[in-house]
C-alpha cells in the first residue's frame, strides 16, 4: 500500500536536515530558502526499457542512476544539491523489496551528498517501472556557466571517462556479464561518477565561459554548445586520450571513438575555458587544469583538452554551430550532429 | 527531435517572469530565491491507462489536469506558484500535434496562474504516455495548515463538489459521452477547479488547523487527517450537502455518498476550523465560512460542514484515527478505510 511504502523509504532515509520544515507525508514539502543564493531546478528520468533493463542493472543501481542523473546536471552549473522529490509509476505485481532496493539506491545518494528526498509520487504504471527525480541546488549569484557561453579563443576540456559507461551499456545489451574484464564498463553505466567539487569551480574560477554534462552523448554536448554559443568548434583531442577504452573497445568490436562520441551513458563535463593573463602557457589555462586535475587524482576520471572554439565562418563551413576534426594526417573534417536521444531508440 | 519539439514549447509559452534567470534550455534552471518566503514543492502524475485514457480526454486536458493536480497540493498549503518542470514519457510515434496540445494546456494553466515552466526532460515511453509535473510554490514562514493539524472541537469543512469528478470518469469509462446531462460530470473530471484564494485565507485566518487537498477520495482524506492528527472524526453533514450529485447518480445507477466517499478524481478541500471568540455563533467560525463562500460566488463549488473532531477515543473505537458517521435515524456508525488508491487500478 501506497503510504506504507512511503513510510518505509521515510524510515530509511533517517531524519532530514533543519532546512527541511515538512518533508514526506503532506500534499506538499516546505523548505526554508538559502538567502542570499539562486536556486537551480532541474528533473531526469529513468525508464525500464528505455534507460536500463532489470536484468542489466538492480533496483538500487536504478534509483542511484537516478539520483546521480540529476545531480550532474545541477553540478554541472556549479549548484550544491539542496532537496529532491521522486515521482514514481510502479507496474502491477511489483515486488515490495524491489522498491525498497530502488529506494535504498536513492537514499545513498541523498546521504552521500546531504540532499533529503523530501516527498513524492507514487503510481501505478501500467507498463514498465519508470521514476522521475525532480532536483533543487543552490547557486552563487551572477555564476551560472550556460551552453552559451563560449567564445572564440577558448579551450574546450573533458572530464571523465568518455564512452566507458557506453561500453558498459553495450556489454549489458550483449549480455556479457560473465566477463570479468568488462566489469569497470559496466560499473562505470550502472553507477555514473560526479564531480561534486565543480560548485567551488564554478563559483571561484571566472575563466569557466561555459559547462555542460555529456548526459546526451559528448557529440551532442559538443554541437550544442557551440550552437547555442554561435561559434564553430574545432576537435584536436591529443593522441591516446581514448586510451582507457582500447580493452572495452577491442572485446566489444568498437571503434573507441565512436563510443566516446556517441555514447549517451556517461555523465562527463564539458567545460569551456578562457584562457588569460594568469592562466599561464601559451594561452592555455593551465592552472584550472592542474586544479582539476588534483580533484581528479586518486579516480579513473581525467581532464583532457578536446579542442578550441574558432570563429564562426571557417572554410566551407558558412554555418556558425559547426564542429570540425583535426585527423592525424593533419586535415580537417566537418563532423555530423549525431548522439543520444532519449525519444528515439 | 526531443529539442524542436522543447523550442515549440517554450515559444508558445513565451517570456518568462524576470524572477527565472534561466528558464528552458540548459542543463538545469535558475531562478531567484522569494526572499523572506518559505518554499513549498509538489509534484504529481497522469499516466494513459491509469489516471486518463484517450478516448477520456484530449492531450491538452492531460496536460492541464497534470498542472491543477499539482496546483491543488500547493493551494492546499496557502502557497502561490513559483515555477513548474515537467518530466513526460513519449511512445514511440506519437503524434507531434498531440504533444503539442498537451504543451498548450500546461501553457493554458501557467499562464492562468503566472507560474512559468522553466524547464523538463522528455525521454521515450516504451509504452503508454506519460508526464510528471514538479511545482514550486511560495508560502508566508509560519503558516502550513499540515494534515496533522486537527483537535478536538475542530470543525470539518468540505469545499467544492464533491463525488461529481468521479462521476464524470464512470461516464468517460461507460462512454457515456452522448448523454449531454453528463457533460458537467465529465467536465468536473477533465478540467478539475482549483482555489486560488487559499494562499491569502491561509497566510490571514489562524482559525484554519488544518488542510489538504482531496485528490485520493473523500476518504482518504478524512481517515489520512484523522490519522495524523491523532484523533477521531464524527461526520454528520447536512441533509442535501450531495444534491448537485442526484441527477448523475441516477443516471449512473451509482450511490451518491459512495461517489462523494470513495472519488479519487475530485481536488476539493478538507479544511479544519477552530471556533474561537472571533468566529462567532456558537463556536462555529461562521465568519471563515462566509469568506469562502463569498470567494466560491458564481461557482458551482460550495461550502459544507461535514463534521467534527472528537476526543480520541469513543465508544468501541479505542484507536485514534478513526472515523464515525452519523445516520439519519441519530445512530453512530465507524466507516472502514477505502478510497482511492493510484498504486492499485
Amino acid at each position: 500500500m501506497e503510504s506504507d511504502w512511503i513510510r518505509g523509504f521515510a524510515l530509511r532515509l533517517g531524519a532530514p536536515p533543519p532546512r527541511v520544515l515538512r518533508g514526506i507525508g503532506d500534499d506538499a514539502a516546505c523548505l526554508q530558502v538559502p538567502e542570499g543564493q539562486n536556486l537551480l531546478w532541474t528533473t531526469d528520468s529513468q525508464r525500464e526499457g528505455v534507460h536500463f533493463r532489470w536484468d542489466w542493472m538492480s533496483p538500487e543501481d536504478v534509483g542511484y542512476r537516478l539520483f546521480i542523473a540529476n545531480l550532474s546536471d545541477i553540478l554541472a552549473k556549479g549548484g550544491v544539491p539542496y532537496a529532491a522529490l521522486s515521482a514514481i509509476g510502479v507496474p502491477a505485481g511489483f515486488p515490495e523489496a524491489d522498491l525498497m532496493s530502488f529506494y535504498e539506491g536513492l537514499a545513498q545518494v541523498s546521504h552521500r551528498f546531504d540532499c533529503p528526498v523530501v516527498g513524492g509520487d507514487i503510481a501505478r504504471s501500467p507498463d514498465g517501472f519508470n521514476a522521475v527525480l525532480s532536483l533543487l541546488g543552490t547557486a552563487s549569484p551572477g555564476r551560472f556557466p550556460g551552453r552559451e557561453g563560449l567564445s572564440p579563443g577558448d579551450s574546450l576540456f573533458l572530464v571523465g571517462t568518455p564512452g566507458l559507461a557506453r561500453a558498459g551499456y553495450l556489454a549489458c545489451r550483449d549480455c556479457l556479464f560473465s566477463n570479468s574484464l568488462l566489469s569497470p564498463a559496466i560499473e562505470a553505466f550502472r553507477r555514473p561518477r560526479t564531480y561534486p567539487w565543480m560548485a567551488d569551480f564554478v563559483r571561484e574560477e571566472k575563466a569557466l565561459s561555459a559547462a555542460m554534462d555529456t548526459s546526451d552523448g559528448l557529440g551532442q554536448a559538443v554541437f550544442e554548445m557551440a550552437f547555442q554559443s554561435g561559434v564553430s568548434v574545432l576537435l584536436d583531442p591529443p593522441p591516446g586520450w581514448l586510451a582507457h577504452l582500447e580493452p572495452f573497445a577491442g572485446l566489444l568490436g568498437q571503434d573507441p571513438f565512436r563510443l566516446a562520441w556517441q555514447g549517451g551513458e556517461d555523465y562527463d563535463l564539458l567545460l569551456g575555458l578562457r584562457g588569460d593573463g594568469e592562466a599561464g602557457l601559451g594561452g592555455l589555462p593551465v592552472n584550472l587544469v592542474s586544479r582539476i586535475e588534483r580533484c581528479l587524482e586518486g579516480t579513473p576520471a581525467r581532464i583532457v583538452r578536446i579542442g578550441s572554439v574558432i570563429a564562426g565562418k571557417t572554410g566551407d563551413q558558412q554555418e556558425k554551430g559547426a564542429v570540425l576534426i583535426k585527423k592525424p594526417d593533419g586535415s580537417v573534417e566537418p563532423l555530423e550532429r549525431v548522439g543520444f536521444d532519449h525519444t528515439r531508440n
